[in-house]
């Protein structure tokens, strides 16, 4: 494979996650030191500073502010939910990237984010190739929602369980104090996929999980949960339901679609208070003390909660985007797959074609949800607990967490 | 002083927090290692556990397990909001708690709550003074609301103000990842006092700190608020507004109060849903993206991201308890004075006769609010910093904290 040499830009995009910057630090640092590449941009906003020209040029930071990446949450760069047109249709977008590409000499191109941008990704790849620009793009997966395809599991989900499974039993703790009637509903990300919902569950492997676990994937039932709940609440006196937010009825609509106030860039319904609403319903109908805890933003930074083989992952994830590119890859998205080594767990990097992956969602398969559409099966926790495995240790500022600090210098 | 021999009793009231077991061990551990304690009961569910004589045997549990409590979140004996009531009016708990500590031989008595636990706790210290009945009688305190009197600061408080500080930071980190305008608001406890949402500042240490906190020491004005919020708005895309649950009005009412549906125990009301609803006034006035978030429990039972001070602390208060009432003393709350040597903090116990405490709510004094009334001054900030510091290293168990698991043997 022939070296080609040039600049190379990381950009973000879509949800934030705990360790999406790990996985830019795996791109940046591993560019840094790579005789390809001649220079390290960072995209800020993603794709939005490609197009708008605003790069930062990574080797102006300090390398120790660098890796503090690795325990910074969000998008440090800054993300965008910028749905970029089909070249085919309008190609104003990616003449204008080709233009910035040409401006720094950018030869090497890696996206860091979710379904959407793995559909960026895969268009401006086709697009370079079309037009004949030696480009090598590469996609980085993140995601807390672990929908992506062709991967056994993507970067960002495993810290969110952790989160999740952990919060879940410091709840189970709090909401069993009293001894009067208590019902707890928690409320998770996840529009179309239950991962995060049914990883609540693991909670259940030290003896605080939840009753009752909703996913996506199957059709929500009002009354036949409202006979779940109080059947339990009616035998033991509590009752902890966790719901994915994406829960909706056998016609499509979410339940908790009357909340729906406005819509982010994609067209996605923007989801939200489904755990109050059913707090209301359930106190309604049992006069029951009820609670709705919504984990919100809370599930998607609590890096000081990281899982310390999420984080391992991420960064290799963005170390092998690069590898991978810089020996004449192009056009994949970097996944996972899992061995199971003297029942170990181990995880291996593989490449998907972008084009597969591109807008395809990975839910939960039907058979590690239970009979009665209301938990998961001991194979979904079998499968989730090796990704919450681990803590890292986080660098501390003042008894806070100590986040990185970057100068963001822009690139000319 | 003469030497008392007996059982002791220790019972945990109102709600939890991530470190009460942490006290409650403290008191546990120092008592089975004391020659004048015969025996060490756990009351379930607080003094309903007493009334009931429903009490565990401490002795038969094992040592590592009760160590445990050290990390294990929430009231792992069970706790109440049992209003007990003025013995001049009404004894009839009081004789059948002095029927349980004669047939128990109970001659300590520790109570480990907040204000109302301390009015409980003094209530019996001074019935069993006047029939005559030989007990010693000990507050120890908890209250992540750090609003009990004559102490420098409560055990409890620290962890909830880490967690606060901690989670607000990683929430700045994602509420700025678009660029795009943004609101946050997140809606943290405290009733009648401010010191958790003053908490929050800390994250402004670190450059993550909210833009407006408002406490319930000083009257809410709707207007200012909006006012406040828009002008950061405007000027920055982005803002971050923390808020006590407890902020009202000049006419006393509770902002949150249209959504109060019941009340505790104790007379007061259940609040919640101000985060939301104010997102949601906000919104309506600016037209901006707006987000609520409740920590809700989160920030009560979050053991995974305890202070380390506050641990030690904490187990200390519960140690103090039992090494004051074996050498005579009664009728006293556990306190804390700081001691500011070397510039460094270090703190010890001090006691405090229950009556002063009873019912008294210690409030963030005034000269510590800024002039704006919408944030926390410096020296607020140097006063909760040292009680953050430090991080316990957490049991863990496939990855989640192992809490303990007690046995629970009820004495005959």
């Amino acid at each position: 494979m022939e070296q080609l040499k040039g600049a190379c830009i990381i950009g973000q995009s879509g949800g934030p996650t705990s360790v999406i910057n790990a996985s830019a630090y795996g791109v940046i640092r591993t560019a840094l030191d790579s005789p390809s590449i001649t220079a390290v941009y960072g995209a800020a906003n993603g794709i939005k500073g490609v197009l708008s020209g605003k790069l930062y040029d990574m080797s102006k930071e300090d390398p120790a502010e660098l890796e503090l990446l690795l325990h910074t949450p969000s998008s440090e760069l800054g993300s965008c939910r910028y749905k970029i047109k089909d070249p085919d249709i309008d190609d104003t977008d990616y003449r204008r990237i080709l233009e910035v590409f040409q401006k720094f000499n950018v030869r090497y191109f890696f996206y860091n984010g979710g379904n959407d941008s793995m559909d960026t990704c895969n268009k401006i790849s086709r697009y370079m190739k079309k037009v004949g620009y030696d480009c090598r793009v590469m996609g980085v997966p993140k995601t807390i929602d672990n929908d992506l395809f062709g991967t056994d599991h993507c970067p960002g989900f495993g810290s969110a369980a952790k989160y999740i499974a952990t919060s879940c039993a410091e709840v189970y703790k709090d909401a069993r104090v009293y001894d009067t009637g208590m019902i707890t509903v928690i409320e998770v990300m996840g529009r179309h996929a239950g991962w995060l919902a049914g990883s609540a569950a693991l909670a259940g492997l030290i003896g605080c999980g939840p009753d009752l676990v909703y996913l996506p994937e199957v059709d929500f039932d009002m009354d036949k949960f409202l006979v779940d709940v109080t059947s339990i609440y009616d035998r033991e006196g509590k009752c902890i339901v966790v719901v994915s937010e994406g829960i909706h009825y056998a016609d499509g609509t979410f339940v908790s679609e009357a909340k729906v106030a406005s819509s982010d860039g994609f067209g996605h319904a923007q989801l939200g208070g489904l755990a109050a609403r059913l707090a209301n319903i359930i106190k309604e109908k049992t006069g029951s003390k009820v609670r709705g805890i919504e984990l919100s933003l809370l599930q998607r930074c609590g890096a000081h909660l990281a899982s310390k083989c999420d984080v391992e992952e991420s960064f290799l994830a963005g170390k092998t985007a690069v590898e991978t590119a810089v020996n004449g890859g192009s056009g994949y998205m970097v996944g996972f797959e899992r061995l199971e080594e003297d029942g170990g767990y181990t995880c291996k990097t593989k490449l998907i074609p972008l084009a597969d992956v591109a807008n395809y969602e990975k839910k939960v398969p039907l058979e590690w949800i239970n009979a009665e559409k209301n938990g998961v099966t001991k194979d979904f926790a079998a499968y989730v607990l090796p990704l919450i495995q681990g803590e890292m240790e986080i660098p501390k500022d003042m008894g806070l967490p100590r986040f990185a600090r970057l100068n963001k210098i822009l690139a000319e």
